[in-house]
C-alpha cells in the first residue's frame, strides 16, 4: 500500500511541514529509519532522529520542532504517539480481514455458523459447534463438539480446542495453542498411575488474547476460567481448574499449576511458576521466573523462588552476592574473638 | 446425558435417601453446584456442602450422614470418592470412542491399520506405517515412515509422530506434541556450527501420556525411551538419548537435557531442568523450578538452583529472607569488637 | 538399508581387520550395540568396548588397537569420531529427500515455487508466497501471505509461518514452531489493555535451525531477526524486536523478551530468561535457569537469578548451602561478645 503525506496528515489532524505529496509503502522503527517509509518522534531522547532518521515521513510531537523546514516531511501533531497509534490501528483496518469459507474446510452437520465467519482450508468442525459472526478462523483448526466460539474472534491456524469448551467475543488465539486438554490428575495405585478422567471443559471469557502454542487444560470437572479481557503470551500452561480473572497480563513460559485463583489486573513475568490451590489477590506483580508457593495479597510485588516480597529479595540478593566478604568479616570477628579468649 | 438417582445408585451399589427420580444433566465441583447436577462430598471439611449445595444429587461418604433426610437427593455409599471415580470413568466410557476412517484422511498403500481404529481428516499416514486395534488418531496428525503405533492409543490433534519412533499400547499424546524432532547436536567450526545428523528415534512405552505442546527429541544414534506407564504434562521438553523409566510423573514446563538416565516413581516438578549426561534414581523427589545438575540418589527429595537436599534449600531460604538481619548483627559484632580493641 | 564392512570402509578410507563381507542393518550407541549393527571407538576410555561390544562391525581409531584380531570386524581409521561423523552424513543423504508436490496441498495462483521442491499434502501457501529450490515442506504447514522461503529448506508439519515473514537458505525449522505471531504488545487504559497493532515481521538468515514448538513473534514495527547460522533448541520463546546475531546456540526452554538485542557466538543454557531491552554481546555463556536483567559484555560467564559471574555465583552459592553452620558462628560469636561485655 502507497499512502501520501497528505493523506497520513489528514487521518490524523496533522499539519505538515514540507513536501504533501512524498509518498511512503513501509514503516520503520525510528533506530533504523528507512527511505520511502514512515516513523514518529515522540520524546525528547529521539529528537536526534528528526535530522538523521532517513525516514521519508516522520509524525513529531509538535513540542519537539525547533525548525522551519527539515530534509523530510514532517507531520506535526500533539502526541505523535498516540497519533502513531491511531495510525497502525488504521492500517491494520485496512489490511483487511478474511471471510468466506475455503475448499477442504470441513463441517459437521450440526454446526452452526454465523455471518461474514472466515474458515480456511482443512479447518474440522465438529458437531453441534457454533461459530459467532464475523469470527476468523485460519486453515489447520480443530474445533471438537459442542464447542462455542463467540463473535469477532481470530484462531490462527494449528489451533486446537478440545469438546464441550467455550470461547467469548473478541478473542485472538493464536497458531498451535491448545484450549481443553486432559488435566495432569493420576491416581497413584502399585500397579503404576490411573487416569482420573478430566470431564471438565475451558471457559474463555471476552477480549481475551493468548499467544502460540500455550497449553491450557480442562477442568477434572467444572471449568478452567481465563477471565474479560485478560492477556496471555506464548508457550504458558494454565492448568485444570484454574481461575484467572479480568484483565492480567502473563508474560511468556508462565505456569499456573491445578486449582488455583488469580484476581484482576495482576502482572505475571515471564517464566513465573505458581502452585496449585493458592490464591493470588488484585494488581499483584510477579517478577519474572519467580515461583509463588502461598497466598498473595492485592497489590504484593514478588520476586524469588519461593517468591518474597519483592524490595526484601533485591536487599537480600545484594549480601549474597558479597557472601563472600561477609564471611571474610566472620572469619576476621572469630580470629579477633579468638586473640581476645587467649589475651 | 440425563441420569436418575436410582440410575446412578445402581452403578454404584448405592443407597438413595430422598427422590429416586431426581435427574441430573451435568456435573459440578462441590464448591460451585448447580440445580440438576451431581456432585460429591467425601470428606469432613466439605460436609457443610450436604446441606447448602444447589446439586440436586449428592454422593455422600455414609461417615458424613447424620439426619433421615435433606433438601436434596442424597446417594449413601463407604466412599464417595471412590464411587464418584468409578462413576465419572463409566461417564468417560459411555462418550464412547470415535472410529472409522473420515474423509480426507490419506494413508500410504503400505500402511497397515488394525481394526476398529479411528482416523481424522486430514491426518497423513506415511509408508510402512503400522497402526493397532482400537486406536483413535484424531484430525491433522502427521505420521511419519515407519513408524508404530500400538493398540487402543489417542493421538489428538496435531500430534506429529516423526520417521521411525514407535509407541506402545495404551497411550494418549495430547495436541500438538512433536516426537521424534531432532536432537540439538551440532559441532562448532569456525565458519559456523555443522549439524549432527540425529538418526536415532523414539521409543515410547505402553500405558504412557503426554500432554499437549511437548518436544520429545529422537536419539543422535539409538533411542529416547519413555518408560511404562510414565506420565507427562505439557510443553515439556525432552531432549535426544534420555531414557526415563517407569511410573514417573513430571510436570509441566520442566525439561531434561541429553542422555539423562531417570529410574522408576520419580516426581517431577513443574519447570524443572535436568542437565544431560546425569543419572537419576528411583523415587527421587524434585520441587519444581530446580535446577538438577549432578546425579540424584534413590529416595532424595531437591530443591534450588543448583538443586540440594529440600529441607537443607529451605532452612538456608529461611536464613537468605533474614539477611538483612544477619549482617545487622554481623555490623554490630564488629562494633562491639572495634570498642574492645579500643578499649 | 544394509551395508557391508567393505562398503563402510571404502566411504571413510578406512583398513580392515576381520570379515570384510560382514553385513551391517543399522547403528547403535556403543554402550548399546547389537549384533547386525555398527558403531564407533574413538576415545581411551570406552576402548573396553572394542571387545565385548556386541556390534558386528566397529570403526576405531588406530591408536586403541593393540591385537592383530577381533572377535567383530574393525574398522581401523585415524579419528573414529570425525569418520563416524561423515558416515552418519552420508547415510543422511542416501536415505534422500522428499520432492514432488502431494495431493491436497494448496497454492494461491499467485505464488512462486521453485524447483525440486516437496510440499506435503494439506499445506497452505497463500498469495504472493516465493518458494526456493530444494526446499521441502512437510504436510499441514501454513505459510501466510507474502512469505519469502529461500533455497534448500526443510520446514516439518505443522509449521506456521505468519504473513510478511522472511526465512533465508538451508533453513530447518521442526513441527509446529510459529513465526511471527503477534508480539505481546498491549496499551492499559481504566477499561482493560488495548491491543497494539504487529505490523512488523520476522527476519530469518541462512543456515539457522529452530526446533518443535517455539514461539518467534513478529516485531511491532520492523523485524524480529534470527542471525545468520543460528540454532535455536526447543519450545524457545523469541519476543517481539529481538535481534539475534550469528552463530548462537539457545538451549531448550529459553525466552527472550522484547527488543533485545544478542551478538554472535552466545551460548545460552536451557531455560534462561532474558529481559527486554538489553543488550548481549558476544561469546558470553549464560548458564541454564538464569535470569538475566542487564546488559553482558563480551566473554561475560553468567549464572543465576538474576544472573551475575558463574564462578561468584557458585562461590556465594556454597555459602548459601552452608548457611545453617553461618549462623551458628555467628550465635557463637554473640554468645562470646556476650560474655565478654558481662566479665
Amino acid at each position: 500500500m502507497e499512502f501520501s503525506a497528505s493523506q497520513i496528515a489528514g487521518f490524523i489532524n496533522g499539519k505538515i511541514i514540507g513536501d504533501e505529496n512524498a509518498v511512503i509503502t513501509g514503516v520503520s522503527p525510528i533506530e533504523s529509519g528507512e527511505a520511502g517509509h514512515l516513523s514518529f518522534v515522540a520524546q525528547e531522547r529521539f529528537a536526534d532522529y528528526i535530522d538523521s532518521s532517513k525516514c521519508s515521513v516522520l509524525i513529531v510531537s509538535e513540542k519537539l520542532l525547533t525548525k522551519e523546514s527539515y530534509s523530510k516531511t514532517i507531520i506535526a501533531v500533539e502526541d505523535a504517539y498516540l497519533s502513531f497509534q491511531i495510525l497502525m490501528n488504521l492500517y491494520k483496518e485496512m489490511q483487511g480481514r478474511k471471510s468466506g469459507i475455503e475448499d477442504g474446510a470441513v463441517f459437521h452437520e450440526t454446526s452452526v455458523v454465523g455471518e461474514n465467519v472466515y474458515v480456511g482450508a482443512f479447518t474440522c468442525v465438529s458437531e453441534k459447534v457454533r461459530i459467532g459472526d464475523g469470527t476468523q478462523i485460519y486453515p489447520h483448526v480443530y474445533i471438537g463438539k459442542n464447542v462455542k466460539i463467540g463473535k469477532n474472534c481470530v484462531l490462527y491456524s494449528g489451533v486446537r480446542i478440545y469438546d464441550y469448551c467455550a470461547i467469548g467475543d473478541n478473542c485472538i488465539i493464536h497458531s498451535n495453542t491448545v484450549v481443553g486438554s486432559d488435566g495432569f490428575g493420576f491416581q497413584p495405585t502399585k500397579d503404576g498411575y490411573q487416569k482420573i478422567p478430566q470431564l471438565g471443559n475451558v471457559v474463555i471469557h471476552d477480549n481475551v488474547e493468548i499467544g502460540s502454542n500455550c497449553s491450557i487444560d480442562r477442568g477434572t470437572i467444572g471449568s478452567t476460567i481465563i477471565g474479560k479481557g485478560t492477556k496471555i503470551d506464548n508457550l504458558i500452561q494454565i492448568a485444570h481448574n484454574v481461575k484467572i480473572g479480568e484483565n492480567n497480563v502473563i508474560a511468556a513460559q508462565a505456569g499456573i499449576a491445578g486449582s488455583t485463583v488469580i484476581g484482576d489486573w495482576n502482572m505475571i513475568g515471564g517464566q513465573v511458576g505458581i502452585v496449585g490451590h493458592i490464591q493470588i489477590g488484585n494488581q499483584v506483580k510477579i517478577q519474572a521466573q519467580s515461583g509463588v508457593n502461598s497466598n498473595a495479597k492485592d497489590g504484593e510485588i514478588l520476586y524469588g523462588s519461593p517468591a518474597i516480597n519483592a524490595g526484601e529479595y533485591r536487599r537480600n540478593y545484594v549480601h549474597f552476592r558479597n557472601f563472600t566478604d561477609i564471611i571474610k568479616r566472620i572469619n576476621t570477628l572469630e580470629l579477633n574473638s579468638k586473640d581476645k579468649t587467649n589475651e
